[in-house]
């Protein structure tokens, strides 16, 4: 049995742990600063509490390490794991930043850093996964256009989006990953427009709440990307990829098959699922599962802090495209974009 | 151009008469005993008023005939029309009694039976067809279970209750015919339940409003219809075929594509269409092409009085085993069930 | 926390095993025959391993009572539970035949009866529940046809079919339930009819493979039942409400809100959820859930061994409609049906 | 009756001929340049054949003038038809070119320009036309995303590319008038993204068959444009308008509510739509009622050469947009952007 040590005993740690014993792992051992937080979690699981996070990734029985701490911590946090050797999976992002990102991949090494497993968990969403497993099998033919809808069902708190990095840094960063996960092309342009029509406040913070970016890929096939900060309904999550045969969709899953047909309503549905616990919660035991047979087979990761530095690269591109209200023409991190 | 002669010019015959027009052919003539309504028509479509049935029928310009007057007149017609030797489209049911199409089938002979067309228009139905079509070409390998569902929006006047024959007879006819041109099967047994909860006023005339029949095919196929007197969201007509293989269904079409996502209501749709002028108002047409290619063909019509009789004759069987209570034998209409 | 004794290490032992954890429980002791079993899921859960079932019964840990054996020894572990003046949740059905289940409730009252919670978990599926709670609370108006359609994935073994009481006692157990729990009327009569097509083998071993069931309820409710033993397309199993005001589905939920275009199908959605454990999986959580909270407050239980009797009470005259090829009238388990 | 005088007998006028009818307005007099074609649908209406236009259009049976002739002659047949102070319906383009629409206008005066009614057919199709009511009733809220997707079924002749004016001003023109009737904003920029990946041939032709346009209003409200030449699965035509309290959409009707399911293909639905005059076929009978209300009532017309040069106005600027690779800001078309 697989032993982890784990970094981190908060939310996002939380979910981790759940997911390590349903993919039949244990915890080994925890570290959190909290030690309150280390210690509530290693109870109900068994794990000892480190002091020290170098302390929890060297446990003799911690056979892979997985970073579930706040954002801010991640870089330091990788290049301590990396140095044990063993397999690493780092929450998203891999950065605060994308300097940052760029420090941390090349302080590693790329050989290294595709080592380090990055959490876009999205990517193991069932419907986006349809989605990503049906284009690559030809399913639409030539991919043209891939359209991706990420809405929040509320914005942060005010005080959280200073530091936040801005809308296309923490909340497209997922759908920056999407579009390259499923057109598996660079990209040659990226073009962002944003508002701040939910609430004037984010805008007086320099913030955005609504934005739609557009990529153009080194083949032709355009990709458009809509976020928004708050959406009525729930969590809208969608996926079109449309091609010279056909289109897939990854629409938004329903609580239930219940409908309701009256005069004023004649064929109401079931809610979608509401926020990323709920819609995403499946998707962060299928990426367990995916890194614990890769850290067992001694692979590269499919889906690591490269990809996380491609993220960045292209967050940071949209963040320039919409200041500077032009097109930014995309050459790769190495001989990146001026000026931003 | 093929010419009609048309019994009846109130609104079947209108319907009729748009169908007509818009299939190619034309009309020759009309009679309606009320004079006024004939005339109207002649003037919007150029054909000439005929003081009787037989002097329409037997007008030089008329290929072939259509009645639409009511349903108490239509034995009468059928016999006249079937002197003249030309091909008859008779609007549904044949008769207003299983006793009188009998009789109107053993004047006639079963040859020319065949040969007049009777109007079950919602064969031509685009979703329902589509079902049937699917059946017949094996998409859901052997037939085991059909479901029909009827719902009219609305009860009829209760002064029609007690002319109406019932509602087997009156409303469930159709969906007789349905059952068996989807199993093309004999039916063994006839087994009929109903209630007079939408308005017990029906049910103090002696009739019901809510009724489920269970038809059981000599293959072992079971078949069941519901039907509804009311409906408070629409014109409710649905088709569920299931097989060794699949099932096909025939959902209720809506007035467009619109859907409503809000808070409370995450998907609402827009409406099915409302009654039946909307919903089968294209088999109408349909009815009136196919028609009209037999009719030039000389062929038998693929659906005729006899499939007339066969509907009464089922619709006759429900309504004894409703009286009775029980389960009823079929045999066929030439051994049929005693004292119904 | 509290503690359950567990009679079963089988498949719904596991089932509810995981269950209990989930819900915040603890398995306190086990009891199973096969006691390897019984220590396969004591060394994953902390319980111990009892060597009878009244020695689990009695653990003094145990707070509450599971029984998940076999159908054929449900009665005698009721029996024994019910001595121990403790919650008892018993799998479904309550006994193998409709007068062992007679027995049962005469043997340990009704005041007893009415606290051992029976396991029909269809009733806590979210669809499923979302449609009665919908009736109950008026979003239909007047309830005036239920239609219940249950299909398996495939038939069961053919050596288990002379054994299983038949497709009514057990099959269609959970949909008589459905029945009673959304309508709360008592049924005025059943009506079975039944087929076997999809294997002649059953049929040859006595028992059907296709069914539908008409009850009348004492208002006038007509509730129709369709069950295959067979469906190409995974576990169908719906739900239609219809009344005065409106209607309510609980249609079959599908693995993903994954779409497919292409010139042949143009709109292919995700598979249905394929058995019960994908479909109902959930639903087993909320019902030990429920359990739970009504053993905390001493309650007695919605779901009790009266619910139990009076679906095998259903299952038993749909037996003797079947055979006799007639409608039963029904009027109670006082005065049962003759010859049955 | 209104009697109205057509310019043009070919497909467009033929469907409009039929609108009118249908419209319970009569054809009083046809022109058109192949004279054959005139006479031929005289023959069928009854309406007499002019030899000029000048002529048909000043006919005393002519209460109003319906030009659906080629997008070339437009501009000269709306010039001499509001001389005769008649109401006009001109078909969509105003002009083929952007120039051209705005000399037009100019020659016309405002006024004038507001008298003639322009056929942007789709405002009137049942989906779309819910969703601009329901976004002006308020039904989400404040608007602040709108993604339009149109793509044909298949990309026009390659001979037809080198005049159609290109993508923008020949297919997306639609797009860009739906854009200002649903957001009722002035557009403050306009982004364009092309490429010709259906056919290179298309792109040696200068053309582009995939495109992505955004544009950005006055008060933040972001529009997204997606247009394809050609889409496998037939005529794909959707709205989606998403705001602070919900979303409206527009999806694509089918031809019926067939669905099948199988093991393979688990709900495969009918198929939508073909082309345009299967799904806009009613929109042109709508909007010929609409243009018919306003002529009796003498009422400026709501859809009119204003609105042709607005949405010239945003094709020549998107045209424009993508040529340069960059963004153009909108001033109108008073203050146009330099250098087109």
């Amino acid at each position: 049995m697989t032993g982890i040590a784990l970094m981190g005993a908060g939310r996002m740690g939380q979910v981790h742990a759940a997911a390590i014993v349903e993919a039949g792992a244990r915890l080994a051992a925890i570290y959190d600063p909290v030690t309150a937080a280390a210690e509530g979690l290693a109870a109900r699981t068994g794990a000892r509490v480190a002091s020290t996070a170098a302390e929890a990734m060297g446990d003799a029985a911690a056979d892979a390490i997985v970073i579930a701490t706040s954002s801010d911590t991640h870089v330091d946090l990788v290049l301590e794991a990396v140095k044990t050797g063993k397999p690493v999976l780092c929450e998203k992002p891999l950065a605060s930043s994308y300097a940052a990102a760029r420090k941390c991949v090349a302080a590693i090494g790329e050989t290294a850093a595709r080592r380090v497993f990055l959490g876009f968990n999205r990517r193991y969403d069932h419907g986006h996964a349809s989605v990503r497993q049906a284009v690559h099998g030809g399913a639409v033919g030539r991919l043209e256009q891939l359209i991706i809808t990420s809405r929040d069902p509320f914005p942060p708190p005010l005080d959280y989006v200073p530091r936040s990095g801005g809308l296309f840094r923490d909340m497209m960063i997922h759908d920056f990953d999407m579009a390259r996960a499923i057109t598996r092309q660079d990209f040659v342009s990226v073009t962002a427009h944003g508002s701040s029509i939910i609430d004037p406040e984010i805008g007086r913070l320099g913030d955005i709440d609504t934005a739609a970016v557009t990529l153009v890929a080194a083949d032709g096939t355009i990709v458009t990307i809509h976020n928004s900060r708050r959406c009525a309904f729930g969590f809208d999550q969608r996926l079109e990829a449309f091609g010279s045969t056909g289109m897939v969709i990854s629409d938004n899953p329903r609580q239930s098959g219940f409908q309701r047909f009256t005069n004023e309503n004649p064929g109401t549905q079931a809610p979608i699922l509401e926020f990323f616990m709920e819609r995403y919660g499946p998707s962060y035991a299928a990426e367990i599962r995916l890194f614990l047979d890769c850290a067992r087979e001694g692979r590269d990761m499919p889906v690591n802090a490269i990809d996380g530095l491609m993220a960045a690269y292209l967050a940071e591109a949209a963040t320039a495209s919409r200041k500077q209200g032009k097109t930014i023409e995309l050459t790769g991190p190495d001989q990146e974009f001026a000026n931003v």
